[in-house]
């Protein structure tokens, strides 16, 4: 191994191989998934250099794992033994910055809120905003297709991508799409490699929407509902109007208290569900006060409104109170999604799970997408725990299929989801997705064991 | 070939088969291409029809052409020797409308117009809006990702798709996407599916997404610019603003003259571009006041407001006023798309193959969206003029992409434009895009010779 491995080393500048001991803060994602040693880190500094890689390992049939931050939370980027790392953290230019034709064009390395940062200087924003913005990469976002906390109003990460470079396992390189708004002519690769988690290839460039930030006032409100039902209910109809607000979640009781807990003061530990939204509109008061009334024929409580984003702040809690008992992203956790008009039902399994089980289930959902967020309270953390914790994920998962929706709506498959794609996929399913990977990938060298 | 089309007639429903000069009406598309004689039409009613006829095609290597309404322009689903067309034009059930989910599923054979019409009983539309609306089908705007009048605000139809039921090459019926608004498992074969004009799988069905009604106030405008350059300058600025109108079309100078022609009365003869627009909003009127100035700044000339839609009649003059004059679509003409910002590059250099040319060559661009419709005037409509016609819209379509586009922006390649394949993709593109085709459909049964 030590001779093929030196064979790549050679073709890049001696800075961009780690091996050994210096290949560790490489090695995991986000998740509880177990790294093991990889062969090699390579440090890209261009398509050229991720071209050669590739190149090599194709011809040694080395698994490559592609890597942008490692904030991912299924496993995605995790080291496998005697793989090679790409990390595209040193491609981070921001190529070129085109207002009039609200786009970018970008390294993949480049941190989601600095290219956000850079399109607001021109006056327009770029959309995509995971919780982990200030350091998840536009490439790992494209790759994992991210959500974020406003894409109930602006879509996910696939909604602003346009074009690619990407780097095929044999080392070829492919350009997506084109600058144009609208492209018809050809198959849509672009969007088969979003979402694809590195299967299908390198992401080295990236061309993607801009959108102008919304105008108006910005008011968040927060409501307690007695029941679940009831705050289905009101999910819907708000969905089935004309109002979209920027972000609509839901906590349930499980994680009200927690958030109580954590920092008392601002929610009703009695309600079996809370809604924080926010709106921002030329007419946001009028908004507030159509949702004032829907929410009221709900059965909604203590309706409260400020200015501004002020009661995000209490979403924003949900994380560090979970953290606080040892229920973080660290845990098994479920991000399944259904159509929002079923989320109450989704809510309403995961409290029977609750009670059947003994254990708290913390969910905050992102409600407007039915795309929900659920811990499963670890006890001592012990392997019976984690069975535990296993065992409801999926069958909030096998639920969430069920009602139409998906086993993951944010965080992808990764290594860790591999087991739920059969309960959402038949086999026709799956086998014109292994089909695809093996077109593109007959080697089976990019991120092998993962996503699909 | 009787005794095995007569295995699949015994396979169908008596009523469901048509061969002969019955197929007459199936055969060709609103393009020029030129039909053959196809061995059969199967007029689908269910999925499993389509299954049956894909399983029975596959097993006898027969071509198949799927067919929605037939108003493509690119010849797509024109018939060939030998063929069996399959239109899904009995299959128009609206199986749900979820106004909670913001989604309908639907049949493929439903009319646009249909469609939209149902959604805006429940308080919201369906945006997709080709010119064909009142006759085009759901399936046809998927399988060519149809752009329309207000794509420019709203998306094209691919960013109205959700989900699909797809029968595959050898009949097998493939599932993708959910009706979750977000749904990251697997690699998303949805948009493969989008935009590949029938040669990857036949849709069945669709889950596509409604949304609000715009609110507000609607205005239309019309400005006259006395340069391309100008007009193109304005259109960016108004592109890297925080205005996203309804639409923004753009008449060249031969298209505002075939107008007045047609139709006297309010075009400038003399101005180089003619911008029509419209926004609807809820400061609609000061949004107006702000295009007046942006206009004003770039020389925009005779500034003209109205309220509702009254200025889109003239936009829609073009169509009848090319007709008229023998250039409508069945005239070789481009539809080729580049970013906003290049869009007066794009037109200067029509400009200049107009002065070569010594002939006409009409331009009515979806301005903000850089993808223009240029019409070649006929002369006597002999082969010179139609190898001039070809000479010419080749000759845009090479520019496009030089300029970051494309050489189709809403009509597909079909089998008309297949030869501008290669003017926008290299051949690791081309390769790519043919395994795809090769995994999907090894027999090489659906829609021979399109798109790819
Ligand atoms: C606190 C916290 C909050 C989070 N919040 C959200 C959230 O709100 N919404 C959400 O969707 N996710 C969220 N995540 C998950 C994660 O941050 C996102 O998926 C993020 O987009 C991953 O980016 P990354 O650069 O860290 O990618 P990595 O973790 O490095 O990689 C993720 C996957 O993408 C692949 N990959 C990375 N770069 C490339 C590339 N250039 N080409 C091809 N493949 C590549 C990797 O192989 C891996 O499979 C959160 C994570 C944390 C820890
Ligand atoms: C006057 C006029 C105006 C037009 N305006 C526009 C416009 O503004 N924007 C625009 O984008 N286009 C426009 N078009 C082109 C055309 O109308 C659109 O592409 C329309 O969406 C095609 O729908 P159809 O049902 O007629 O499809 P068809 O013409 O029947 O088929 C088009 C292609 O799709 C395939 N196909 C059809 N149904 C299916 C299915 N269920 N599964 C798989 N493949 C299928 C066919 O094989 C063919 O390749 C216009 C055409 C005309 C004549």
């Amino acid at each position: 191994m030590t001779m093929i491995l030196d064979e790549l080393v050679a073709r890049l500048h001696p800075t961009q191989t780690l091996t050994g001991d210096a290949t560790e803060s490489y090695t995991r994602d986000a998740s509880p998934a177990v790294p093991e040693m990889p062969l090699a880190v390579v440090l890209a500094e261009s398509t050229q250099d991720v071209s050669t890689t590739l190149e090599w390992a194709s011809t040694h049939r080395v698994p490559v794992i592609p890597r942008g931050a490692g904030s991912g939370v299924s496993g995605g980027a995790t080291a496998t033994k005697g793989s090679v790392i790409v990390s595209l953290e040193r491609m981070k230019a921001i190529r070129e910055l085109r207002p009039a034709d609200r786009l970018a064009v970008v390294e993949p390395g480049v941190i989601i809120d600095t290219l956000d940062a850079a399109a607001r200087e021109q006056g327009l924003m770029f959309a995509p905003d995971p919780a982990s913005s200030a350091w998840a990469t536009v490439g790992g976002a494209i790759a994992t297709n991210a959500g974020g906390f406003h894409c109930l109003r602006h879509g996910v990460t696939a909604d602003s991508v346009r074009a690619l470079t990407v780097v095929l396992a044999d080392g070829r390189v492919l350009r997506t799409g084109a600058r144009s708004r609208k492209n018809v002519a050809g198959y849509d690769l672009t969007h088969l490699f979003v979402g694809s988690e590195g299967t299908l290839g390198i992401v080295t460039e990236a061309t993607v929407k801009l959108e102008p930030i919304p105008r108006g006032q910005t008011r968040t409100f927060l409501v307690a509902f007695p029941s679940l039902m009831q705050a289905g209910s009101a999910v819907s109809e708000l969905m089935a109007s004309s109002i979209t607000p920027d972000l609509l979640e839901l906590l349930n009781r499980t994680t009200a208290n927690l958030v109580e807990d954590f920092e008392p003061g601002h929610l009703d530990r009695g309600a079996a569900a809370t809604l924080i939204g926010q709106v921002t509109d030329l007419d946001a008061d009028a908004q507030i006060h159509q949702l004032r009334t829907l929410f009221a024929r709900h059965g909604g409580e203590h309706f409260e409104v400020r200015k501004g984003d002020a009661l995000i702040e209490v979403r924003k809690r949900v994380q560090p109170a979970l953290a606080a008992r040892g229920m973080g992203v660290a845990w098994m956790s479920s991000d399944a999604a259904v159509p929002p008009s079923r989320l109450s039902e989704l809510l309403r399994h995961i409290e029977q799970l609750q009670i059947e089980d003994g254990r708290d289930i913390s969910v905050v959902a992102h409600a407007g997408d039915g795309n929900i967020h659920a811990a499963v309270a670890g006890g001592a953390g012990g392997a019976d725990d984690l069975a535990a914790a296993k065992r409801i994920v999926r069958a909030i998962a096998e639920r969430a299929v069920q009602l139409g929706g998906t086993v993951t709506g944010e965080h992808g498959i990764g290594s860790l989801k591999r087991d739920f794609l059969a309960l959402q996929f038949d086999e026709t399913a799956l086998e014109v997705q292994a089909h695809i990977k093996a077109a593109l990938d007959p080697a089976g060298i990019l991120n092998p064991g993962r996503a699909v």
